[in-house]
């Protein structure tokens, strides 16, 4: 660390640890599920009790995400001088990350990828049915549309926002570009991502063979409900 | 084992022990058939010799599916108290399993996935056929559909039973929802679970590109005949 | 090994003890080319020099497949008694493959599977047309369709061998069953099985987007001759 | 090494060393991505400072793929005499791989695959039309087919050539056969070869299902040069 790498309380330097091994460990995830080739994807990490999040570096393999190569960002999204990996740039969608944790307070993490099934469905600008039981548990009804927004300002940050403020879904899928998610923390949104693509692909073989039966908006509502409140070991067992 | 820990006899206590080890076990081959992700899934076993089975726990990582955090449940479906696991919830289907054990006394073993393309059957609320001799000899016939019912009292174990009963076929697709499959225990219900999403993908595969050519009836019958007493190394090989 | 295990000359049980190692393994090529699930499929090879040869145990899992455990067969397909792994049953297909051996003296190695895309073009009974050229320097042309065959007698084995003899194809689709393989030797026929489910996935894909452009026959039988003749470390590279 | 081994300045055997370590380590990254099956597929890598480049031996397993074992070749496709590895034969796709380094100087690795998506499109003879952002990013517009053209002389490799040069696009995909990438250095190349695939999956399902919005071409642009120009750790981050 450098010499002027800044200083924490105790108790804030220990999230921020906990929270770079977080998103380092989360990353292989995104890999382990398939849902990432070569550098792409990126997971983000709110420190809890600080203006800060922690992210993946610019363009680097998943060999060599250690914890201590995660890039500590303001929630400008600019990384914090001096401390480790901060000689690094930070993933180039950084800014929608830092967009959403500056205006979605209860955010605690984002993700990002272009995995196969939800990319066709944003190609299409088509949002995704809720057509299956688990759809339904998870994401409380279809898989909303973003606007088209390409890199270099605040766009894509504003359409995930605009998008899912309200929204009982915790992934968006960004027109042409592909899906982002977010959740109470960084893991809670990696599973977004995963259940994101598990139902894009379930969906999209379902209806190529013929027309799929919908669900009944009760029924949505009674699982969407009954899966927040009561599935898992404990009330925060979605994360 | 805390203090209230029930006390069986040792060949019964050997035999749960056994079953814990099965349940465990067989949920890595969900994994590594590629039918689950995240917590999704879940493999069950009856005790062989009393009125118990073992079941997974809810929401828990695949890495953390060690025998002593399987649940042993009564045939309502109640975790025992005491029993090694039983501070956590048994899964949210627990109580489809135990009305399967009650009602279907032959049935050793169950297992439900939302695997992606017997889903994508489930989702259209269409049987799938019986075109290929592998599906001849395994199911003896299509894979038939079970009512739309959702979690929360009886209608999914109802679902499956009605359906499964006097029907060749070991798996069940429940509409809008997702494979279950039986077994005479434990493992003979993953294999089931593991070829229904094969045929499943097979099928869909074969008439996307143009019809399929039936199988004649006899020659379903003499495959499933063949299969059921002729096939693997002995009378009981299909486990 | 038991008292009555045959005695062979040295040179013979030499390559009988090859021939058991090269089967065992390359079952599990047939794990990591993803061609088969559970304990599905089948590879056997030719003793060379003896009326003899080593085919699959049935119905046994692929993490017991050791070299002591396959089983040693005459032409007939009846396992010779006393020899290692002789206390269990050969494969249900070894009827099929001692048929081949029988009438195809030039056939060193059979492969069996029930790959996804190979068996959705035998359920609808359509060959495969030629329409890649990695297809025309491994087949030489279209995969051929075997005629609707069931177990129990030797219906199998000559539907094999009648469609591929005079063919340049070293695959064969049976009708709504699956591909067979054949080959110079058990790995090449192994090869055959890997290229045959890899040209079925391609053209699968390439056809249900649009029409595909024919390869001039001009075209496939130069890439076939050169191939045959060329490629590879040597004139036996294909093996 | 053999007597008649060649000798090299120490900067270009270091190069060589160098080039032969990178070029074995990048075929693990075909088999890791699914894009090759046996011993398909293979890797070049020209030698930074002389007229050389490095590929893999033809008909050889991913196994077997030592630097070693990787052949040396001048600017004509013919392997160094007495250089290691010379007493194979360099892939039958060599003179392809030559004919661009010696047209393309720019050029410093060359990948050809047969990967399945990529194969359906070439076997259509149809671009990939440019969708998605990642398409825009990296290849700055649609993936091009190239001529029908087979092994034997020059015409593979002039067919490339003239697609490519002044084009975008680092992959090109040559009709009826499949895709060749070019990249700054190999593992640029493997990069392009492992993301035209992802594209070509990715569109093919897309359209599957209906539609897909195109992308403004102003967006592609701006795209593409930021990629080029920011994305990553450096200048030669693409790399």
């Amino acid at each position: 660390m450098s010499d002027d790498a800044p200083r924490y309380a105790p108790d804030i330097q220990a999230a921020i640890d906990r929270t770079r091994a977080d998103v380092a460990r989360l990353h292989g995830e995104l890999v382990r599920n398939g849902l990432v080739v070569w550098t792409g994807g990126n997971v983000s990490g709110r420190v809890p009790g600080a203006d800060l999040f922690v992210i993946k570096p610019s363009g680097v393999s998943y060999d060599d995400l250690a914890p201590e190569n995660m890039i500590l960002c303001d929630l400008d999204g600019t990384a914090i001088p001096g401390a480790p990996g901060s000689e690094r740039s930070p993933s180039s969608d950084t800014a929608a990350h830092a967009y959403v944790y500056r205006h979605m307070p209860e955010v605690g993490g984002v993700v990002h990828t272009h995995s196969t099934f939800a990319v066709a469905w944003a190609a299409r600008g088509e949002e995704i049915p809720c057509v299956i039981t688990a759809m339904a548990d998870e994401f409380g009804g279809p898989i909303p549309i973003g606007p088209f927004a390409i890199i270099g300002d605040d766009s894509i940050g504003r359409g995930i926002v605009e998008t899912l403020s309200g929204h009982r879904s915790r992934a968006v899928l960004m027109q042409n570009h592909g899906p982002f998610t977010i959740g109470v923390d960084a893991k809670d949104a990696v599973k977004a991502a995963v259940m994101v693509e598990d139902v894009a692909r379930t969906v999209h073989y379902a209806r190529e063979a013929g027309p799929v039966i919908p669900l009944p908006q009760e029924a949505i509502d009674r699982l969407f409900d009954r899966y927040q409140n009561v599935y898992g070991q404990s009330a925060d067992a979605r994360r």
